[in-house]
């Protein structure tokens, strides 16, 4: 298979289905935004990304998840801190905190941490179709976390996404950075490793 | 928030913008699919759903995956073996083992969990605006994965997703089962837990 994504060629491709592929569009060109417009999100849109997040599959259906909403300022700046590369939930409009079984307390801890990527993206690509910009932050100082979300000891969180309108509206638009990913040749082996 | 999504009702709300909004349509209608139509997948939709799990994004950017296609029919079905709920790879179009350094080598294991979710849902999304259904299947026999897929001792499979046409072309504009998913006022916190 050949490497054709490497620039917005890939997302101007039309040889699959002649033109309507938004899904695809969406998917292409989303990137990680780390600063946000001030204001706040349009009430219907905080619900569509954490209706987004509620539809997504699961291990056996479970939906192991609780979002946390955070959208007071002097909180959001607290939760900044929470990882060296957490700041931008200060300049957030909104994050999400993704609070779920503690994944070391369960036999079945990775699946937790899977199915919560499956709900992050759907929050974060419907975010993106309503021109709102997202990123994940990781936790690294749970004891932060848990006193800042209160959430109970056989619970933990690891991520919260950060969501808002981009400061630069720009960001929406601009074209995929070339050799942001590693090309498909190298991602891809044919029937076994 | 109240909870709008139970049914279809929330799949043609068309509150927010006006009736343009595919991504999540498509996020709102997907569902598992695990009965598929025998024929292969087109090429070109192969390599859009690969081209989607790429695309995703991954913590520091590490992109930590390797996805190996399977589409021999007799290699499908001995990987229809790894799990108990795993049948459907014997059916399927197409299976993509998520290979990733083995998470339990790793301080930042858990992380590589949810990154494959993140490309995971990445590519069945991409797949359903093709009308393409996809389903994941857990491993729990992780040697016979290993030996089937030929991945060395420092990576791991956890997970594969089976992709094809559906059997049934329904299952694709069925509306979404009432109840399938927690009500979105049991999922959600507001500020804290």
């Amino acid at each position: 298979m050949s490497d054709q994504a490497d620039s917005d060629r890939a997302v101007g491709d039309r040889a699959v289905s002649g033109g309507q592929e938004p899904v695809w569009e969406a998917i292409a060109r989303k990137r990680a935004i780390r600063r946000f417009a001030p204001r706040p999100l349009v009430p219907e849109h905080l619900e569509r990304i954490l209706q987004a997040g509620r539809h997504a599959g699961s291990s056996k259906n479970r939906q192991r998840w609780t979002f946390v909403v955070c959208r007071d300022r002097a909180h959001l700046r607290e939760l900044a801190a929470v990882g060296p590369f957490a700041g931008h939930i200060a300049g957030a409009a909104v994050a999400i905190a993704l609070v779920a079984p503690d994944p070391g307390s369960t036999t079945s801890g990775r699946s937790i941490q899977f199915d919560l990527g499956l709900a992050a993206e759907n929050m974060m690509l419907a975010a993106w179709e309503l021109g709102i910009g997202s990123v994940p932050a990781t936790v690294y100082e749970p004891e932060l976390a848990r006193r800042l979300l209160g959430y109970p000891d056989d619970k933990s969180c690891e991520y919260l996404l950060s969501f808002g309108y981009p400061a630069d509206p720009d960001d929406l638009t601009r074209p995929p950075k070339v050799g942001g990913r590693r090309p498909l040749d190298e991602v891809v082996r044919d029937e076994r490793w």
